[in-house]
């Protein structure tokens, strides 16, 4: 276990996590009220001191990581309103406030990016049905997570925030050197956002017609994008990079959508590429063992399929 | 008159313009002859040769600029679907073919960013009624225009192809070096695409209480921009920069629809910052010389808000 530590970082980034889940993993943890409290301890001795200082919480060796909220008034954190697929916080949580607590693809690219680079940080979590004043404050255009605070200062949209972590920490670049080479990142990441995301939704909400059209509609777009993977491994070429964190999300969750509605939408053969970048990019330890676990987001992408 | 010339740079900007308008121009001109045998013997020649070559046309000393469209295979060119403000290309086409034909504000931005570069170009009209094999192929994803041809390879979407200009011409930086600050600035010109667009282009469509709410949301919106000027002349502080190219159209824009439609959206009064910034950056010669003329966009706003 590491314990929160004070450096010249400050650095937070948080995901939701209702406050039935925040309890329960709570409960179901002896250490968290020592890490509460040394969380605590340190914050108030740090900011007596006016440094900075950077916190990461973990406590079991298993991939289980354990994301403390914290009540200093100086900590940053996030929700996700973009959820699953584009539907608004409101709407999520008339159905389900617990759908996706764990794993919103925004969140994820960021925790994967900063894996990457081998940043430590302070992972906060925020109660879905409670927006927080800081919340607001930190992300007032948007109203959704991620956010990451960094040395004060608030930075939103996680594709943003993934330009961001790269200009600032150069280990391991996410971004290749050549211009074009960085702007077919860019576009493949952000095609993803544009184009596949609206159809995934749909092939998995609509029902009939409207149901085949939206999946022949995604296979269309992910066909597509293996056009990023052409005589590569991964979209940064030998290694994963910044589209690959930024698209990585997706063929997992269509996969999980995938065992509920009986639509095949990715596979070997129709998608060799990209089955096969998708199974090498998970493979990578620091990649897998941030995933949501599955058995979560199937139990929550049933829940809200049947709602 | 520059006429073309051969260079190290294969750089292609090109925007909608009608069949119509373009037989116009021509028409208009006795240069355009002249222009076009020099330019397709120029092209001829040069790929004969096999290098690649740059090349701009302006036939007057006036702020009107011609530009031409050449037959030539190596080409590439872009096509407007994406204005008036998220209507498709059908149904722009089905009101008004010839609508918006001149300053896409997404091609503004490429025009403004090379010019504030320094960088020459070739711009190449394409048929809005009649999307040509190249467009398909240069942008199959998008279909639309601006697309940047660099040394034979396309590039699309606006501000992606801002952050390829500013990352292959170094001059006159369009982002600064704080990794904080260039957050920033793609962080407004985002949301100027995401939040700003829509409920302005909803504010000039709608009425009756549809348009009253519409217009109080982009006026939170375009205070909210004004965050972004907060202690600044420009979105770039001291010289404009990438933000301020991503976004000076819609000053421009909002203040044609503004004469057509009786709603009032940016003044003085309430909007102090956003106001004197947009005059500042519209003084500038090498942005001012690049709007298209004012009763072009008043002619056509009419027509369409009126169809």
């Amino acid at each position: 276990m590491r314990g929160p530590g004070c450096k010249e970082e400050q650095l937070f980034v948080a995901s939701m996590t209702t406050a039935f889940e925040r309890a329960q993993s709570m409960s179901s943890s002896w250490a968290a009220s020592a890490v509460a409290f040394l969380c605590h301890s340190c914050s108030f001795i740090c900011n007596k001191i006016k440094s900075v200082f950077l916190l990461l919480f973990s406590i079991s060796p298993t991939t289980e990581k354990f994301e403390f909220l914290t009540n200093s008034k100086t900590f940053g954190w996030k929700r996700d309103t973009s959820f699953p697929f584009g539907l608004t916080n409101e709407l999520r949580r008339q159905k389900d406030g617990r759908r996706f607590s764990e794993g919103s693809p925004a969140v994820l690219r960021v925790k994967w990016a900063l894996a990457v680079k081998g940043i430590e940080y302070q992972y906060v979590e925020e109660d879905l049905s409670n927006k927080s004043d800081m919340l607001l404050k930190y992300n007032p255009v948007y109203k959704k997570v991620p956010v990451l605070v960094h040395q004060g200062k608030p930075l939103a949209e996680s594709l943003l925030i993934l330009e961001y972590i790269d200009e600032t920490w150069k280990q391991n670049p996410l971004l290749p050197h050549s211009p074009y080479e960085r702007s077919q990142a860019r576009f493949w990441s952000k095609f993803v956002d544009d184009k596949c995301m609206p159809t995934v939704v749909a092939a998995f909400s609509k029902v009939g017609e409207e149901q085949q059209k939206a999946a022949e509609e995604t296979r269309e777009n992910l066909k597509r994008l293996e056009v990023g993977l052409e005589g590569k491994r991964f979209f940064g070429g030998d290694n994963i990079g910044f589209a690959d964190i930024a698209i990585g999300w997706l063929p997992y969750w269509i996969g999980i959508a995938e065992e509920v509605v009986a639509i095949n939408l990715i596979d070997a053969e129709s998608m060799p590429k990209l089955n096969s970048w998708f199974h090498a990019f998970i493979d990578i330890p620091i990649i897998k063992e941030l995933l949501p676990p599955r058995h979560k987001l199937l139990h929550h992408t049933k829940a809200f399929l049947q709602a």
